[in-house]
């Protein structure tokens, strides 16, 4: 029997096809311009006036605080991972930029789950994700190969 | 004639399998708990006794930190891209985590050029990237797929 408290979840408990999304998270200009000065030091992601003449026609945040703020998402929602998620590789799309003021929530599919025969601690997971701003517009696509823990044989 | 400086880069200065590199940028302890506690807050990123009993066997970077500081190597090279690049999607694997005090350096090769008929400004670009450590060990792979500035017809 698990000692773990009720909530955490393992490779056991997930479902193919199975649907979960996360809270919400409100982007703020200085959270996009601090990032970006430490990371993505480019203007249309640092300066709001001069952005207005660039691709972008105003302020975006760098699509690395999208992806960012989308982890920081997934980590703090109501699905637990025993013992975390191992990312092993992403593959990001970027149809628009998340803009200041964006209210972020990401909404998840369980598309793969295998079992793996090289360990038998942790099976393997795909996620295909979708971050959508307060508009249902999706600012990010992601599709995450991870490693999750599952439960001790007794 | 162009009027920028001379050291800004079009999509017509790319060559197809160009290779170069950017400076380096050592990692912290500190960086790697205070950008794991605002956007990966799992403990294997953000404790550093708790992490030698997790999978990772000590503390290890966020992979977003890993990416978002590759972007900012890649930013502050001397490839200048004029205008900035957009960045249409990424592959990303991390075969190994980055490491407090770490030295990073991403190594860059041009696999794909292309003109688009859909717009005359911009020319599609995919780039295979590495981000090694001191010791020459991988600790990214990314292929992105970007659009970089054309130089106008006159």
């Amino acid at each position: 029997m698990s000692q773990e408290p009720n909530d955490l979840v393992y490779f056991e408990d997930m479902k193919l096809g199975q649907e979960f999304h996360t809270d919400t998270y409100e982007v703020t200009e200085a959270e996009i311009i601090e990032f970006a000065k430490q990371y993505d030091p480019q203007i249309f992601h640092t300066d709001p006036i001069a952005a207005k003449d660039t691709f972008f026609e105003g302020l975006a945040a760098s699509g690395w605080l999208t992806a960012a703020l989308t982890m920081r998402l997934q980590i703090l929602s109501k699905m637990k991972y025993a013992e975390g998620t191992i990312g092993l590789g992403v593959d990001i799309t970027w149809p628009i930029p998340t803009r200041a003021g964006d209210i972020l929530c990401v909404f998840n599919k369980v598309t793969e789950l295998k079992e793996l025969k090289s360990r038998s601690d942790r099976g393997f997971l795909i996620l295909e994700s979708e971050t959508r701003n307060q508009n249902n517009q999706v600012v990010q696509k992601m599709i995450t190969k991870a490693l999750i823990l599952r439960r001790k044989q007794t």
